[in-house]
């Protein structure tokens, strides 16, 4: 039985979805117990959860910007909640993953590699150059250093074949002016999928990259939209980044490139990321 | 009726000592109850709250370093918390007071003056020097950030006359080795009466260096205590602060000055720091 916190998320969804396909059992946990320690305890010994999965966090609706309205929501739902996450199954000693995210990063390396998880998050309060969101995502991965059987999976930017407004390429296809960025990407039943096998092959426990091997820029994603036929628009680009920020957002977006390799090495499937985005295209239910 | 959130604790206490003299009605907030907003809202609401005070908090005992530990608790005691305080007093329009910390500051101005409430906290995870406590309490002042009818009283180094450890003068009493650093205080019974004035003489709502004017050395104090006669210990002291990091403390600690003059303009009544500390060590009980 696998313990599923935010199950009615955009990410829980799709693990949701996984389980179902795999006959394999799982309970959600309402959100009124997520933030009680107690509880959370109770419901997990009484369904006897062999390993938990929190892909509860608050992430703003309609976007990050709206973090920054909610900080104490943000900050709750993501720095606090995996503490306490931590600390139920550190007492009952089962094994959990947390759905952290890349974008703690910015950038590239100063060396010109993508960020390992070796790396510092550069791009959180302790930098002071971000938004609320991203700070808070690296507090809660800061509450969990040293955690016991503990797995730190980093989504960044989901992407997969429906038109759901959360799906990137949706957004893509969605939005009036695009900003040309480098990125890595995680392909979202990819991801959920090497979240699961963490478990099942018993990699070590720990922090991983799970996005797409390679990165791309928007102009790439665009082209490849064209080139699959799922839009003719003729896609328009702000000029840079402070045009972007003057007139689309509140605050400042992570645009990142992460090295997942470590996930690879540990034998977690990602496809290559040009190959992922062709998939989606390919299968389009736009 | 007065609702005291963190009754227990060592502030809290001072003002619970300060409500039953002044025969002030006041109720404590169970800590099941804090961090439930409608559990919160429906308490106020019971007792027919007319203003609420919030001094709970977690400091860490037996001292700050322990939130380098307990890293959950300190982000959701004191960044979290004081947001879902405002979130219910401002949807029942109450009006409310947060016992902030003076710690989110090291050292003094550019300019040599004391911080005002006009500065920007420069201790904090946005500077990224300072211990999980002042980061999280400076995040605590964030989420206030434009709050309805609140007030944000900053407590600098609580000292009285009695023997509690967390009182400053009976800490230099009790320690081995002192740190020479120039700091303002805050005499813990003008604290809460000047925090009580707040309601009382209707300043305007916003945030206020609570601190007695003045600063002092370390040796100041030492000198102080021992023209008292409350001891004659021969006090010695770290060579520097690394030589203090290295011996005696796992995480930063804040030493610094803040100007208290808004807090004297409109009002409130704290007196000069070297007087304070004389007549606690006049009065003393320890």
């Amino acid at each position: 039985m696998i313990g599923l916190l935010g199950s009615n998320g955009y990410v829980g969804t799709t693990f949701r979805l996984l389980f179902d396909r795999l006959q394999i059992p799982w309970m959600p946990v309402p959100r009124s117990e997520l933030y009680d320690a107690r509880r959370l305890a109770a419901a997990f010994k009484h369904a006897d959860v062999s390993c938990v999965i929190n892909c509860a966090g608050f992430t703003g609706k309609p976007n990050v910007d709206a973090c920054e309205l909610q900080k104490t929501e943000c900050l709750l739902g993501n720095g606090v909640l995996p503490g306490i996450i931590r600390e139920v199954c550190e007492a009952l000693d089962i094994p959990w993953g947390h759905v952290s995210t890349g974008c703690i990063f910015t950038g590239r390396r100063g060396d010109g590699h993508g960020f390992t998880e070796a790396d510092p998050p550069n791009f959180s309060f302790r930098q002071d150059n971000c938004s609320f969101y991203s700070g808070a995502k690296a507090l809660g991965e800061e509450v969990l250093v040293g955690a016991k059987r503990c797995y730190v999976w980093r989504l960044r930017i989901p992407l997969e074949n429906t038109s759901s407004p959360r799906n990137y390429l949706q957004k893509l296809l969605s939005y009036d002016t695009l900003l040309e960025a480098e990125n890595s990407l995680s392909q979202l039943q990819e991801f959920v999928q090497a979240c699961y096998d963490s478990f099942r092959l018993e990699i070590p426990y720990g922090t991983y990259n799970v996005t797409n091997p390679g990165s791309v820029w928007t102009s790439d994603v665009v082209e490849l939209i064209k080139k699959s036929g799922v839009s003719q628009k003729n896609f328009k680009y702000f000029h840079d980044e402070s045009q972007f920020m003057q007139l689309a957002a509140k605050t400042p977006r992570s645009n990142c490139v992460l090295d997942s390799s470590k996930a690879i090495d540990a034998g977690l499937t990602l496809s290559p990321v040009i190959e992922a985005i062709e998939k989606m295209l390919g299968s389009w239910k736009g």
